[in-house]
This record gives C-alpha cells, structure tokens and sequence, in this order.
C-alpha cells in the first residue's frame, strides 16, 4: 500500500505513528505531496481526496482512504488483533470519543489557527483566511491542552489505561503546536510529562525520518 | 443505558437512527436535555460531555461516551455482529472516511452556519457569532451536496453497496438542512433521490417520536 503524505506534517505523524506501532513499514511506500506548494489543493489531488488533505491511504486495489481516524481503523484491523482502536464496545466507544475530542479540542483547533490566523502555507495556498476565527480557535486549543492535563492527572495515557489511537490524535495536536512555537502552559504538568513519555515512543521518534529510503544513511 | 439527548436534533437523530438499526430501543432510557434552553452549555452537563454537545450515552457503570460515531462504534459492537461500522478492514477505512467527510463537508458545515450566521439557539446560548465563517460553512455545505449527488450517482450507498453509518451522517446533514429550510439543489437528483429512500426506512421515519413513553398513544 502507499501512503501520500508530508513527512513533517502533523496529521501525517499520525498515520506514521500507527504504521510504526502496528509494524507496518515494511508494507507500506511513501508518496512525498508537497504542501508548501499546495500539491493537495490541486486537482490531480482532490480526485484522490475530495478534502484536499493528508495523508492518504492508496490500497492494492486501487480505493484511496482518506481521514487519519479511517485510516488508522484500516491498519489497526488488518491483522486481526486491534491495538490502537479498542476492542471491546467500551473501549472502541471511549477510544474514538477521546480521538475525535483531541480533534475538536486540539489538532483541528490548532490547524484552524494556523490557516486563518498565521501566514499558513502563504498566499498562494491561503487563498481566504478568517483571523478572528483563527484566533478564537488558538484560544480553544489552549482550553485544550488544560483539558488534556486534567484528564492525564487522572490516567496514564489519554483513553485510560492503554495507548490508543488517541494518544496519538493528542500527539498530533502537540508536534503542530511545536511547530507554531505555541506552548503547552507549564502549569500543565501532566500533560508536559505524557507527551515527554510519549516523545521517547520509537513510533514517535522515528515518525518524520520513516519515509527515507533505507539507505539513505549509507 | 441511557441517552441524554434532545429529539429533534440533527445529531441526536444520528444515534436514535442507530440504535434502531441495531434494535435496541429497548434497552435504552432517553433523558432529555433541552438545547433551547441551552442546558448542554451548563456545568452540570459539561461534566458528562466536555465540548458541551448532544447525544450522549451514559453506560451502567458511569461511563458517559459522546461523539455520535462513538457512539455508534460502541452500539454496533455490543452484538459481536457490526452492520454499521464495518467489517473488513476496507469497509471499517472507507466507511470512516465517508462519515468523517459527511461531518467535514456536510453536517458540521450546516451546524457551523446555524449557530453563527442565523439566530441559532437564541443570544443567551450564542454568545459568539462569526457570520463570515459561518456563510462561507453554508456554501462549503452546498458544495458537500453535490460531492455526495457524484458519490450517489455511482452507488447505491454512501459508503459503497451497503448502508452505513456513513449514510447515517449524511441523514443527520440533510435533517439539518431541512430544518434550515437550505435545499438540496434540484439538479442533485441521486442525492434527493437517495434521501427519499432513506426517509421511508422506520430507523429514520420512526427517530423523533422512539423516545416517547410506550403508553403515549394510548
């Protein structure tokens, strides 16, 4: 299968993470879509994705499977033993609120702010902003990251008691952040400390570095 | 279990439509939260539900789980035998993918020109509006319409040959569509089509009035 993504994009990161997690690499290859130059506004992209976003998910047979949350119910099932999206109804029920709440509450709202209120990807991408909403989004990720404080205070990974795939819709939210330079507010220690936990996670690690060729080094 | 909703909501009738799918009325109590008075913006409910939106389901050990599709992940995994949710590893990616778009360029989109570009649910809840955003989500939904006319114009189903919780999502966008009086362009003819299809199912004829008392009739 190909993935079409952006090595340093955050949305990316999260369908690396789970290929990583669920020791995938191997089947998978990597399609570079360069977003600084728009590549997944352009047509030859949207027929692939109607949202224009990334990453994608290319199978065999020729579906494309977009959205991380799909795609990561994809490499999750394809062995049979599920991981990262639960298994029994509680957990599957538990895991997919926490991921689309760190979506809601975090990753989107970070993404908002970054397109509307901050330069973007530049002009030729950015082609309407809205900065008022952008700013107001700036502020809700903020809420949001006391939010997943509160939450980590109480359990060790952000659906109870195991990594999910909402840890890495967290994670997600985290490395955009990093990359706008907006900071997790200290008082937020547990949060600080899971995403320290987190950033030690080889998945995590080796995530943007995934995609080189395995000579690359050579 | 319970569901703590509101029965004429667009995304309450995502759950209501789901639970009928899977028959299981019976084992559920409704409890009613009234939107128009704003009680899902109130402490007391943003302890069962952080972002502060309906449904939600209250388990029998306490639990509260909200985000209609995990809901539904939870719902259509009780029996062991998922119907709405997905099988195979591609019907559990493509399914998501297709609910995620139906809530990207559909429902939230409507949602989003509800509360901020109409009077939404009155001053005393809407206490920010973006009309600018919220008439850009308008024509953003406009557009998912034709993009799922396309989809339904090649298959029987949002999500392929069967139905899904993916039309589920679609049916919550068109709910809300009605209720905004915003039409489903003429020339969309597969998706009206579709839709009048959809409406005859008793999961989604039977939704507002499923939580009224057996008796009510009587």
């Amino acid at each position: 299968m190909k993935i079409h993504d952006w090595a340093t994009g955050p949305y990316p990161a999260r369908v690396r993470i789970a290929i990583a997690e669920k020791n995938l690499r191997p089947r998978v290859t990597f399609v570079s879509v360069n977003l600084r130059k728009g590549e997944h506004k352009k047509p030859e992209f949207l027929a692939k994705n109607y949202s224009g976003t990334l990453p994608v998910l290319e199978l065999e047979d020729g579906t494309f499977i977009g959205e991380c949350t799909a795609i990561t119910e994809y490499l999750d099932a394809l062995d049979g033993a599920p991981v990262l999206t639960g298994r029994t109804p509680r957990e599957k029920g538990v895991i997919h609120m926490m991921n689309k709440r760190a979506e809601l509450e975090l990753l989107d709202a970070i993404s908002v702010y970054f397109h509307h209120a901050t330069p973007g990807l530049g002009p030729e991408v950015e082609i309407y902003q809205n900065a008022e909403w952008g700013l107001r989004q700036r502020d809700k990720a903020v809420r949001g990251m006391h939010y997943f404080d509160g939450i980590l205070k109480q359990q060790p990974f952000v659906a109870g008691e195991a990594f999910s795939m909402a840890d890495i819709a967290v994670i997600g939210g985290l490395i955009f952040a990093d990359l706008l330079k907006l900071p997790v507010p200290a008082e937020c220690e547990a949060l600080r400390a899971w995403y320290a936990r987190m950033q030690e996670r080889p998945s995590v690690k080796n995530r943007v570095t995934m995609s080189e060729p395995a000579d690359a080094s050579a």
